[in-house]
């Protein structure tokens, strides 16, 4: 079996931790060629010490050369800032990148990936959120490809596998609930942080936890199936179930629906995602549904998690109101955690910012960093003013 | 779109009744070049009428004279007795047979189509219990090529599209357990015909409806997922799934599952069968699983259905074993049917059978058919001793 060498960004995050953890249980299959995470220095450290890579890279240029003295013995190239980052993302030699980076930071890695036409295995959701269509083209102009990572997105990519993409009907997107699917409004108006970032199911990085508690996870997840599949809006549905076994179903033209299944752990579909077309036997556990005994799905409400519906708006709005839906909710998580502001107020924050938004045609990189800029002045505003 | 011309073995059976409403509910896109039956030959003349066949085949040649002269002023050729049947399975033009037919009388039909190379949408199961080496086998020299009808094994040819058969781990086959999946061993032995004919969710055949209750089409399905697929006894699982939502499910070496879905309705695997590898729209009703709320999953009772534990064991020795099987149960069920034996008498006649069977090592057509004669004779003298 032939070795694929890595690129793993945002190496120190959750994603990351966990790309590392498959590597490590596949010896010999990958080489790790750089690392990159933003400010982690000494977690980058002990992976550099660990994987060996060519380089390493910090988003944050003091730390970089903090971690350069501290492997100064390894011969690891470290690179820093974001040009740092830009650079281990288009490394020649790289064969797959793994995109783990968390929110908005990751576009311009991402895009220098795909424009180096390498595949990328995408966990990072807030590209395909702001500029999707500047990311899918720029992805198919210089042959970059996108592999979905996200347990939900790689459900579907399975699902379609040898599908004539013309016969897809429907996609179902399952949704967890989060860990308040059963609070009425007013319990969720007093949600703290600690409770919010325990999930149930899936253990995952802290803004993509706030994300799911609210349900703006999975309204990013309709922008990732819109993007990375090329169907509308109103192809894509919710479907609550609450057990995180179904991954997501699509249903074609013909009432048939395939369905990918298994336990919620990250490493599965990360790992289908590196071996991709491949797949590779491992000793995680399996499924068992007659243990299980019983799968349960709802409908979505909207009512009490109008971060879903925000969503949808912002997407079928379309022009520049993605990019402002996007770092609205950054700003807005944020100031959860910093208990300024309470969790029935992300929605609020996110919706006064779409209304203020003044949209445009236009999206450049350039255009939607100067969007995602003023929305978040815009969300801040709204915090100030909370 | 171009047509398709297809036969129909078994028109006049469950599966011949619902391929013609799917053929009818796409017109121009099927031409029906042969329609075959055993007997009901009113109900023949009626879709001959419709469908216009060049030809009809007619498995009891004496009802054949009878169609043959109230169809003479149509033009339609008139075939009658099993040579008739082999005739129309591998009329030239044919592109397309259905194989319908129900029981071992299956058998040499599905030979001849195969053998003249034709892609066969297989319903009929037996002829892969008694003889799925020499049906496999045949099928391969020949150029035929077997697609399933069963919605159980449609369900597992559609997750395995487009993956790597080497990438496959297990196979879960769900059951829905039958009308009697509570009863007791006590409430079983009293169960009448009329009980056992009305199933739950699935409309079928008298013998396929009773095989059902008992669990031997399961048994069946799992010699159908050995032969159409390849796979060992030992990677195949039974899944009892009382709402037969999920049809099937495949287990790969990564623990990924896909699974197939849908409304428990055979005209979407009839439909899926005619047209692959395309799909093609309908107004069949879809599947909503938030409106469902529930899937429910167990493990089979073979304490309770003994059939199924015959079933693998039959397989598992091999030779002639599964012929055997196979003639006990048509001879078991056609005696529970006409009350002369009890519900838990068919597994326990069938095991009879089996104990006294004495195994030929070949399989040639000839032995498998001396071996079903015997089986039968067998199984009855065991019935006559009830």
């Amino acid at each position: 079996m032939s070795t694929t060498a890595i690129v793993v960004l945002g190496s120190t995050g959750s994603i990351g931790v966990q790309t590392l953890e498959v590597v490590r249980a596949h010896p010999g299959r990958f080489r790790v060629l750089a690392l990159a995470g933003g400010s982690n220095v000494d977690l980058l450290e002990v992976q550099a010490r660990e994987f060996k890579p060519e380089v390493v890279a910090v988003g944050r240029p003091e730390r970089g050369r903090a971690l350069a003295g501290s492997l100064s013995d390894t011969g690891i190239r470290v690179v820093s800032g974001p040009a740092g980052l830009e650079a281990a993302a288009a490394l020649p030699a790289a064969e797959l990148v793994v995109g783990g980076i968390s929110g908005i930071a990751g576009l311009r890695p991402l895009l220098a990936a795909l424009g180096a036409g390498k595949r990328v295995a995408l966990a990072n959701k807030e590209p395909l959120v702001a500029a999707g269509a500047l990311v899918t083209a720029w992805a198919q102009e210089h042959g970059g490809e996108l592999i979905p990572v996200d347990s939900e997105l790689s459900a579907i990519f399975q699902c379609l596998k040898g599908e004539d993409r013309a016969h897809l009907a429907r996609i179902f997107l399952t949704a967890s609930g989060g860990p308040f699917a059963r609070l009425t409004k007013e319990q969720l108006a007093r949600v703290t942080p600690e409770q919010a970032l325990e999930h149930p199911t899936w253990r995952m990085g802290r803004k993509v936890t706030i994300d799911s508690a609210t349900l703006m996870n999975k309204g990013f997840e309709v922008f990732e199936t819109r993007w990375l599949f090329g169907v509308e809006w109103d192809r894509i549905r919710i479907l609550v179930h609450h057990q995180s076994i179904i991954h997501s179903m699509v249903e074609f033209v013909d009432g048939s629906c395939v369905a990918q299944l298994g336990l919620p752990d990250m490493r599965f579909p990360i790992q289908y995602a590196l071996f991709y077309p491949e797949r590779a036997a491992n000793d995680l556990p399996r499924l068992d549904l007659a243990e299980r005994r019983q799968l349960t799905f709802d409908a979505p409400d909207l009512e009490r998690f109008p971060c879903l519906r925000l969503a949808f708006e912002a997407g079928r709005l379309g022009q520049t109101y993605p990019a402002a839906l996007n770092a609205a909710d950054e700003i807005a998580v944020e100031a959860f955690l910093d208990r300024r502001i309470g969790f029935m107020d992300i929605p609020r924050v996110i919706e006064q910012t779409l209304s203020a938004h003044d949209p445009l045609e236009g999206s450049t990189l350039e255009q939607l960093e100067e969007v995602d800029d003023a929305a978040r002045r815009s969300a801040a505003a709204v915090i100030a003013q909370t």
